[in-house]
């Protein structure tokens, strides 16, 4: 058991990326409630104002980001969801908190118009000055499950 | 138009992470069809182990994994869905091709088993060996949108 592990963690290659894109908005501070009324800019690079042709063809759009303020690392391995501590600690994998070992956000959001260079998207939850990775279009069936199971903590207050 | 094109291509930022796992299954070669019945396993960074802990409370999950068949940089703008020719040419963020800017797939699956560091999944398109970037619970309503709508062209094979 310990060779296989060591073999693994030989394996885990370093990944360099570059942001295609900044969010804009009002929020400058995280957590807030109620992210879903929130608008927002994605200010995508302009030499990809191209990619973005037909986007606008989706209702909805998964948003990959970086959660800047959260470096990688070496998180906690188990975290309060919502960083509520009534709730007993849970594997970080198991929660959306920001501590992970790659904060990477994904959110699932309406693409409201696209104009040029730019997305306007309602219910993204990530604050103003978030680099984006990746943008992709939302398609029922593939990136939604019917009838998931989801433990009561989840949704818990 | 293009001071304000330079300052948000400057304000991108480069970003590093660490891959937390590995992709294992009989797939050597994408793409192939049918990915739906696939049965993988994720290995995961033993050090991480805890971190996967309630995971198993959630019938779905989400993987972000790094397709490092292709590499990041200046892909094309536009792509033929699925590489098929007959569809005309879409922006790449309005498609799933591996081909884009940053090469992060982004998979739900049935989560069918965890045992210590090495989850088993129903699903997941991505090859043997492929470094897996980020795992997260699936929670209908957050990653799911109710009436989303997409055109023809992305279902057409």
């Amino acid at each position: 058991m310990i060779n296989a592990g060591a073999k693994v963690d030989n394996e885990l290659p370093t990944i360099s990326l570059k942001a295609v894109g900044i969010v804009r908005n009002e929020i400058k501070q995280s957590p807030i409630q109620g992210w879903g009324k929130v608008v927002s800019e994605i200010v995508v690079d302009p030499s990809l104002t191209e990619a973005l042709d037909n986007l606008d063809e989706f209702s909805h759009i998964i948003v990959l980001y970086w959660m800047h303020q959260h470096s990688p690392g070496q998180p906690p391995t188990k975290v309060h969801p919502r960083g509520n501590r009534e709730v007993p600690l849970k594997g970080v994998f198991a929660t959306r908190s920001p501590n992970r070992p790659n904060p990477v956000g994904k959110a699932t959001v309406r693409l409201l118009q696209r104009q040029s260079n730019i997305l306007t998207v309602e219910g993204l939850d990530a604050i103003d000055g978030t680099p984006v990775i990746d943008i992709k279009p939302y398609i029922p069936g593939y990136d939604s499950a019917d009838s998931a199971r989801v433990p009561q903590w989840i949704t818990e207050e």
